[in-house]
């Protein structure tokens, strides 16, 4: 008898086949081999392969749509969740944020970024976009979640030659670790933290090795006016232009933000090939006072992924809350209330960021990496079901996501993730004695 | 042995217990009198209690809050949750909406309201105030759901005589009706739409015909730029002056949107001791383009409450997602990271709520009624646990409510909610019987 997944829980990777599930192209079944990839999925795909997957999963009270990919994170600071909020963004950093951060260790960035792993598979999100420290011990949490990520160890050199040549090498020692696990849910990207954290010198050294070795760049941009201000006042040029001219800009470049771009600079974006982290709930909190120019982007043919950016100023990982707060944005601030529609909003969390991330999934087609996630096709929030894309968008939250599987794992099955409570328990030990050991209480 | 809750769901209504859940004033017993009033709250309240309380409910693993108070919706709205989105707001309206509200029934009213009040338990709301159509059907299916409801028949005569006198017909025998319920949960108030759908002489009964009534009132106030310019041209006056003169701002007034308010109107709404109900994903989602100047309220010392607005312009109804909108949107707008911070928001969608209908709740306090809810305390959402009221605003959907209780009576235990596939298939049905005998899909 094949075990059917509903009733235990398939610890070992193996073939699988999803049966019934609902999409925008009607009911189909998913069938997926045992290294992780769709090799079919259609209407009544699955009958050939009944026979040979070990495992099967029952979708037909299920919405099935590819997992969302989180472009702007960091995954750690879950640790801070609530910790402070509701301050001017200076008192935040220097009195809340930073002596926090000061005393992190690498077991407290394990268990935040298990934590935000575990956060990310509860709410459909199979794929994500960090940038921090202790990044070897973020890659351990990802290994042992299962998710897929890329990981950037944050380059911060303040236009000190010292502190440079020290985040050289700590770059070029994180992406040989990552390609050392060869794991293939697993990459590093070069992490240049923004034009005000690094200096000319260090971006281009950037630019020069994230193209040797074929990884991609990570970097937050034009995220507030004063960062604009500051740029023209020091360098002379705004933030695209100074990324530009340091070889920053390529189609392997991630730029989250993107808050205060004018529209030749979202031409710029374009004509390098460069996508877009839309962070609408952080831009929102930290009163950032304006809108990324979704419809100008659009226009130059960028293309656009969703984030959340970290726990501190947002304050949480679910992409479905963050796809309607960010659809809700466009059409509030730019004042249209066709911009950004559910269906484009829906693709940009998935194709978009997947794109971005250059990981090839995103879609639910034979070749693609098996990132799937189902939804309770019976939830309220799917009640009535006029139309997936926009319930998916506008109605639903993470919670409405029932079974995830990467990269052909099931990493939650009927929302029973193995080994939750651990995590629970170990993260929310760090994040008391963090907040002890600094005496920030 | 005395019956604990999680082994079996109380039916019948009787005292209860729970025990050791934590608040912002730590770890509490609540006891609730068989009448559905708090009798004691604080740390070890219980132990006398314990002997004679019917029912007990562990609260160790939970947060306990006030039930959330949803101030504006038009709950059977729900049957038209993603039939149109992204549209302009006039053709949305003639194209979409308007057809469909045309062919309602009853009994489409009946199951909309039925599943907007699960949906409103699922997510921690056990209180609103609504105002739709078939309005003796909506006051059943809140009877039957168990939660508390003030509910108002939307009074609208486009200036035309006959059709006033028929909605002061429907006005006097929908609230006739609801006093022959008896229903201490169910209150009726007058529901006059916007001042571009009621006459001057419609506003002026509404107004005297409320206060012999001794019930609220229920309104659209400033909600769009448009709604403010045509006033001036029409009437002379904006909107707030308007009603001023006809005599609806009173401290028995919730005025729903608010965005358009200049200050003098804020103070203007203070003096009156109206109260406001602030509904951010409809303003966003409809592109008003002004945020409700919450400063200015504040300033002016008027109640502010918390609204969803119907499905069909959010397109749900969890209060917890509202909040966070709510608190993001008065940062962003208003271009103050401090303002609105998680503690009044969640003031204002608890004791707000319970203020502006003149409900008595919203707080946990001896002598209020017990509309109680319950939070994971483990739940991702809730960990690390560094702040209640901000993982609660920020962080946590409704997702997070396990148990609901309301006046006395358990709604949800451990996320259990008695005739939920009922609610489910009878909405879904109407809502797709209605598209197609409509024959607007």
């Amino acid at each position: 008898m094949k075990p059917v997944c509903p009733e235990g829980f398939p610890e070992k990777p193996g073939s699988l086949l999803i049966e019934g599930a609902l999409t925008g192209e009607g009911v189909i079944d998913i069938c997926v081999s045992k290294e992780g990839f769709i090799v079919a999925a259609g209407p009544g795909a699955g009958r050939k392969f009944r026979g040979e997957a070990e495992y099967l999963v029952d979708g037909t009270r299920s919405i099935a749509l590819p997992g969302l990919v989180n472009t702007h994170t960091h995954a750690a600071m879950t640790l801070l969740r609530g910790f402070a909020d509701d301050m001017p963004l200076q008192q935040w950093l220097s009195e809340k944020i930073w002596p926090l951060e000061a005393h992190l260790t690498g077991n407290d960035v394990y268990w935040g970024t298990r934590l935000a792993c575990l956060e990310m598979i509860r709410t459909g999100t199979t794929s994500f976009h960090d940038m921090y420290f202790f990044m070897e011990d973020a890659a351990r949490a990802v290994e042992d979640a299962g998710v897929r990520a890329v990981l950037t160890y944050g380059f911060i050199d303040l236009g000190n030659d010292e502190k440079r040549e020290h985040e050289i090498r700590a770059t070029e020692r994180f992406v040989r670790h990552v390609k050392s696990l060869n794991n293939p849910r697993i990459k590093a990207g070069a992490g240049p933290h923004a034009i005000y954290t690094v200096s000319e010198e260090g971006l281009k050294w950037l630019a020069g090795y994230s193209e040797d070795e074929g990884i991609g760049i990570h970097i937050h941009l034009s995220e507030t006016e004063q960062e604009v201000a500051d740029s023209v006042k020091v360098w002379g040029v705004r933030p695209p232009q100074l990324l530009d001219r340091c070889g920053i800009l390529t189609p392997r470049t991630v730029a989250a933000h993107c808050c205060w771009l004018d529209r030749d600079e979202c031409a710029l974006l374009g004509k390098r090939g460069v996508s877009v982290a839309y962070n609408p709930a952080s831009n929102m909190k930290l009163a950032v006072n304006r809108a990324m120019p979704y419809h100008w982007l659009r226009e130059a043919g960028v293309n656009v992924s969703l984030g959340t950016d970290g726990c501190s100023s947002n304050n949480n990982l679910d992409l479905f809350e963050e796809m309607k707060i960010g659809a809700l944005l466009q059409k509030f601030f730019w004042n249209s209330p066709t911009l950004l529609p559910a269906f484009e909003m829906l693709s940009a969390a998935t194709m978009g960021g997947a794109r971005a991330l250059g990981l090839g999934s995103g879609i639910l087609a034979p070749g693609k990496p098996a990132d799937i996630i189902l939804l309770d096709r019976n939830a309220v929030c799917n009640t009535p079901l006029h139309s997936i894309s926009s319930n998916a968008v506008y109605s639903c939250t993470g919670s409405a996501v029932t079974t995830v599987i990467c990269q052909g794992s099931v990493l939650m099955l009927d929302r029973y993730i193995p080994g939750e409570d651990e995590v629970l328990c170990e993260a929310s030990a760090v994040a008391a004695d963090l907040v002890k050991r600094t005496g920030t209480a």
